[in-house]
Protein backbone atom coordinates (compact mmCIF):
# COMPACT_ATOMS: atom_id res chain seq x y z
CA UNK A 1 0.00 0.00 0.00
CA UNK A 2 1.24 3.53 -0.64
CA UNK A 3 1.85 5.78 2.47
CA UNK A 4 0.23 8.60 2.56
CA UNK A 5 2.98 10.76 1.84
CA UNK A 6 3.01 9.32 -1.69
CA UNK A 7 -0.73 9.48 -2.15
CA UNK A 8 -0.51 13.42 -1.06
CA UNK A 9 2.41 13.94 -3.09
CA UNK A 10 0.97 12.37 -6.60
CA UNK A 11 -2.40 14.23 -5.88
CA UNK A 12 -0.15 17.48 -5.30
CA UNK A 13 2.05 16.52 -8.40
CA UNK A 14 -1.45 15.78 -10.60
CA UNK A 15 -2.26 19.60 -9.84
CA UNK A 16 1.11 21.17 -10.32
CA UNK A 17 1.52 19.10 -13.74
CA UNK A 18 -2.20 20.27 -14.74
CA UNK A 19 -1.66 23.80 -14.04
CA UNK A 20 2.01 23.69 -16.16
CA UNK A 21 0.01 22.68 -18.95
CA UNK A 22 1.64 18.87 -18.85
CA UNK A 23 -0.94 16.62 -19.79
CA UNK A 24 1.46 13.77 -19.63
CA UNK A 25 2.66 14.17 -16.21
CA UNK A 26 -1.29 14.00 -14.90
CA UNK A 27 -1.56 11.24 -17.60
CA UNK A 28 1.52 9.51 -16.21
CA UNK A 29 -0.28 9.17 -12.45
CA UNK A 30 -2.86 6.94 -13.46
CA UNK A 31 -2.91 3.09 -14.07
CA UNK A 32 -3.58 1.25 -17.66
CA UNK A 33 -6.91 0.23 -16.63
CA UNK A 34 -7.88 3.44 -14.65
CA UNK A 35 -11.48 4.64 -14.59
CA UNK A 36 -12.20 8.52 -13.95
CA UNK A 37 -15.57 9.58 -13.16
CA UNK A 38 -15.85 13.41 -13.49
CA UNK A 39 -18.32 14.23 -12.73
CA UNK A 40 -20.14 11.88 -10.56
CA UNK A 41 -22.76 10.39 -12.22
CA UNK A 42 -22.09 10.21 -15.54
CA UNK A 43 -20.71 7.52 -17.49
CA UNK A 44 -17.08 6.53 -16.14
CA UNK A 45 -13.79 7.03 -18.44
CA UNK A 46 -11.81 3.52 -18.06
CA UNK A 47 -8.50 2.64 -19.80
CA UNK A 48 -5.44 4.57 -20.68
CA UNK A 49 -6.15 5.69 -24.07
CA UNK A 50 -9.75 7.31 -22.98
CA UNK A 51 -8.01 8.81 -19.67
CA UNK A 52 -5.35 10.59 -22.24
CA UNK A 53 -8.03 11.49 -24.75
CA UNK A 54 -9.69 13.41 -21.43
CA UNK A 55 -6.77 15.24 -20.13
CA UNK A 56 -5.16 15.95 -22.90
CA UNK A 57 -8.11 17.95 -24.01
CA UNK A 58 -8.90 19.67 -20.97
CA UNK A 59 -5.46 20.86 -20.35
CA UNK A 60 -4.74 22.17 -23.68
CA UNK A 61 -8.33 24.17 -22.71
CA UNK A 62 -6.06 26.13 -19.80
CA UNK A 63 -8.02 25.22 -16.65
CA UNK A 64 -6.34 25.62 -13.78
CA UNK A 65 -6.77 24.11 -10.27
CA UNK A 66 -6.53 26.05 -7.10
CA UNK A 67 -6.50 23.78 -3.92
CA UNK A 68 -9.28 24.84 -1.35
CA UNK A 69 -7.61 23.31 1.55
CA UNK A 70 -5.02 20.53 2.28
CA UNK A 71 -5.20 17.26 0.59
CA UNK A 72 -6.44 14.83 3.05
CA UNK A 73 -5.58 10.71 3.14
CA UNK A 74 -7.05 8.00 4.56
CA UNK A 75 -6.51 4.89 6.26
CA UNK A 76 -6.10 2.92 3.58
CA UNK A 77 -5.19 3.30 -0.05
CA UNK A 78 -7.44 6.58 -0.58
CA UNK A 79 -7.07 10.62 -0.84
CA UNK A 80 -8.89 13.31 -1.31
CA UNK A 81 -8.77 17.19 -2.28
CA UNK A 82 -11.19 19.79 -2.14
CA UNK A 83 -10.31 22.33 -4.98
CA UNK A 84 -11.37 25.07 -7.63
CA UNK A 85 -11.07 24.86 -10.95
CA UNK A 86 -11.04 28.09 -13.38
CA UNK A 87 -11.54 27.61 -16.67
CA UNK A 88 -12.04 30.48 -19.86
CA UNK A 89 -15.41 29.25 -21.74
CA UNK A 90 -15.94 31.57 -25.15
CA UNK A 91 -14.12 34.30 -23.02
CA UNK A 92 -16.20 33.98 -19.44
CA UNK A 93 -14.54 32.57 -16.74
CA UNK A 94 -16.16 29.83 -15.35
CA UNK A 95 -15.27 28.51 -11.31
CA UNK A 96 -16.40 25.24 -10.42
CA UNK A 97 -16.13 23.85 -6.85
CA UNK A 98 -14.59 19.76 -6.72
CA UNK A 99 -13.86 17.28 -4.41
CA UNK A 100 -11.62 14.83 -5.92
CA UNK A 101 -11.45 11.00 -4.62
CA UNK A 102 -8.58 9.09 -5.94
CA UNK A 103 -7.31 5.53 -5.58
CA UNK A 104 -3.92 4.08 -5.58
CA UNK A 105 -3.34 0.41 -6.83
CA UNK A 106 -0.12 -1.59 -5.29
CA UNK A 107 1.50 -0.07 -7.95
CA UNK A 108 1.17 3.51 -6.63
CA UNK A 109 -0.59 4.31 -9.86
CA UNK A 110 -4.12 6.19 -9.17
CA UNK A 111 -6.99 2.92 -10.24
CA UNK A 112 -9.63 5.24 -10.07
CA UNK A 113 -10.82 9.21 -9.50
CA UNK A 114 -14.32 10.43 -8.73
CA UNK A 115 -14.95 13.66 -8.92
CA UNK A 116 -17.91 15.49 -7.17
CA UNK A 117 -19.24 18.36 -8.44
CA UNK A 118 -22.76 19.19 -9.86
CA UNK A 119 -24.59 21.47 -12.03
CA UNK A 120 -24.79 24.17 -8.89
CA UNK A 121 -21.08 24.10 -8.10
CA UNK A 122 -20.31 25.98 -11.46
CA UNK A 123 -20.66 29.82 -11.01
CA UNK A 124 -19.65 32.72 -13.92
CA UNK A 125 -17.19 34.77 -12.24
CA UNK B 1 -33.01 11.49 -6.72
CA UNK B 2 -32.71 14.48 -4.53
CA UNK B 3 -32.20 17.62 -5.46
CA UNK B 4 -28.99 19.06 -5.30
CA UNK B 5 -29.66 21.51 -2.84
CA UNK B 6 -31.65 18.98 -1.09
CA UNK B 7 -28.25 17.22 -0.44
CA UNK B 8 -26.38 20.21 0.43
CA UNK B 9 -28.41 21.32 3.06
CA UNK B 10 -28.61 18.03 4.51
CA UNK B 11 -24.74 18.51 4.81
CA UNK B 12 -25.03 21.74 6.14
CA UNK B 13 -27.50 20.42 8.90
CA UNK B 14 -25.05 17.61 9.38
CA UNK B 15 -22.49 20.02 10.39
CA UNK B 16 -25.13 22.83 12.09
CA UNK B 17 -26.72 20.20 14.70
CA UNK B 18 -23.14 18.65 15.10
CA UNK B 19 -21.91 22.19 16.60
CA UNK B 20 -25.49 22.17 18.13
CA UNK B 21 -24.26 19.00 20.01
CA UNK B 22 -27.31 17.86 19.05
CA UNK B 23 -27.08 14.43 18.25
CA UNK B 24 -30.60 13.65 17.77
CA UNK B 25 -30.63 15.79 14.56
CA UNK B 26 -27.49 14.28 13.17
CA UNK B 27 -28.63 10.91 13.38
CA UNK B 28 -32.24 11.61 11.95
CA UNK B 29 -30.05 12.55 8.66
CA UNK B 30 -29.24 8.60 8.35
CA UNK B 31 -31.51 5.60 7.18
CA UNK B 32 -31.86 3.14 9.43
CA UNK B 33 -29.73 0.96 7.18
CA UNK B 34 -26.77 3.25 6.38
CA UNK B 35 -23.20 2.90 6.60
CA UNK B 36 -20.43 5.08 8.34
CA UNK B 37 -16.76 4.29 7.11
CA UNK B 38 -14.70 6.73 9.69
CA UNK B 39 -12.17 6.99 8.77
CA UNK B 40 -12.05 5.47 5.37
CA UNK B 41 -10.12 2.21 5.97
CA UNK B 42 -11.57 1.22 9.00
CA UNK B 43 -14.08 -1.41 9.49
CA UNK B 44 -18.14 0.49 8.59
CA UNK B 45 -20.29 0.95 11.11
CA UNK B 46 -23.70 -0.45 9.67
CA UNK B 47 -27.04 0.15 10.94
CA UNK B 48 -29.12 3.00 13.42
CA UNK B 49 -27.93 1.25 16.79
CA UNK B 50 -23.94 1.52 15.61
CA UNK B 51 -24.75 5.22 13.85
CA UNK B 52 -26.14 6.25 17.25
CA UNK B 53 -23.81 5.27 19.26
CA UNK B 54 -20.58 6.41 17.46
CA UNK B 55 -22.20 10.41 16.70
CA UNK B 56 -23.95 10.58 20.37
CA UNK B 57 -20.69 9.48 21.58
CA UNK B 58 -18.66 12.01 19.17
CA UNK B 59 -21.06 15.08 19.64
CA UNK B 60 -20.97 15.14 23.70
CA UNK B 61 -17.25 15.40 23.17
CA UNK B 62 -17.57 18.62 22.30
CA UNK B 63 -15.75 18.41 19.12
CA UNK B 64 -16.63 21.27 16.48
CA UNK B 65 -16.73 21.23 12.67
CA UNK B 66 -16.10 24.04 10.41
CA UNK B 67 -16.33 23.56 6.96
CA UNK B 68 -13.07 24.49 5.14
CA UNK B 69 -14.65 25.22 1.51
CA UNK B 70 -18.47 25.15 0.02
CA UNK B 71 -19.99 22.15 -0.13
CA UNK B 72 -20.40 20.12 -3.23
CA UNK B 73 -23.16 18.19 -5.18
CA UNK B 74 -22.46 15.73 -8.03
CA UNK B 75 -24.21 14.43 -10.86
CA UNK B 76 -26.16 11.92 -9.20
CA UNK B 77 -26.88 11.30 -5.09
CA UNK B 78 -23.88 12.25 -3.48
CA UNK B 79 -22.42 14.89 -2.11
CA UNK B 80 -18.96 15.90 -0.66
CA UNK B 81 -17.62 18.32 1.88
CA UNK B 82 -13.79 19.58 3.47
CA UNK B 83 -14.05 20.57 6.21
CA UNK B 84 -11.52 20.68 9.94
CA UNK B 85 -12.47 18.89 12.95
CA UNK B 86 -11.84 20.51 16.27
CA UNK B 87 -11.67 18.13 19.53
CA UNK B 88 -9.96 18.97 22.79
CA UNK B 89 -8.57 15.54 24.01
CA UNK B 90 -7.23 15.76 27.46
CA UNK B 91 -6.57 19.46 27.42
CA UNK B 92 -4.75 18.94 24.06
CA UNK B 93 -6.33 20.59 20.87
CA UNK B 94 -6.49 18.48 18.35
CA UNK B 95 -7.53 19.48 14.15
CA UNK B 96 -8.06 17.18 12.00
CA UNK B 97 -8.90 17.62 7.89
CA UNK B 98 -11.10 15.51 6.52
CA UNK B 99 -13.62 15.27 3.55
CA UNK B 100 -16.85 13.25 3.79
CA UNK B 101 -18.82 12.28 0.69
CA UNK B 102 -22.15 11.14 1.77
CA UNK B 103 -24.57 9.37 -0.64
CA UNK B 104 -28.71 9.23 -0.06
CA UNK B 105 -31.29 6.62 -0.72
CA UNK B 106 -34.40 7.60 -2.48
CA UNK B 107 -36.30 8.89 0.55
CA UNK B 108 -33.32 11.74 1.20
CA UNK B 109 -31.64 9.63 3.88
CA UNK B 110 -27.70 9.36 4.12
CA UNK B 111 -27.42 5.85 2.79
CA UNK B 112 -23.63 5.62 3.41
CA UNK B 113 -21.14 8.43 4.67
CA UNK B 114 -17.05 8.14 4.50
CA UNK B 115 -14.57 9.96 5.93
CA UNK B 116 -11.10 10.57 4.44
CA UNK B 117 -8.37 11.57 6.45
CA UNK B 118 -5.35 9.69 7.71
CA UNK B 119 -3.05 9.93 10.35
CA UNK B 120 -1.34 12.61 9.16
CA UNK B 121 -4.03 14.54 8.97
CA UNK B 122 -4.22 15.41 12.57
CA UNK B 123 -2.34 18.24 14.28
CA UNK B 124 -2.20 18.91 17.81
CA UNK B 125 -2.55 22.71 17.74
Amino acid sequence: MQSQSEMKAALQSYVDNFNAGNAEGVIALFAQNATVEDPVGEQPLEGMEAITAFYTQVIASGSKLTLAAPIRGSHSNSAAMAFVVESNMDGQIIHINVIDVMTFDESGKISSMRAYWGPEDMQVM
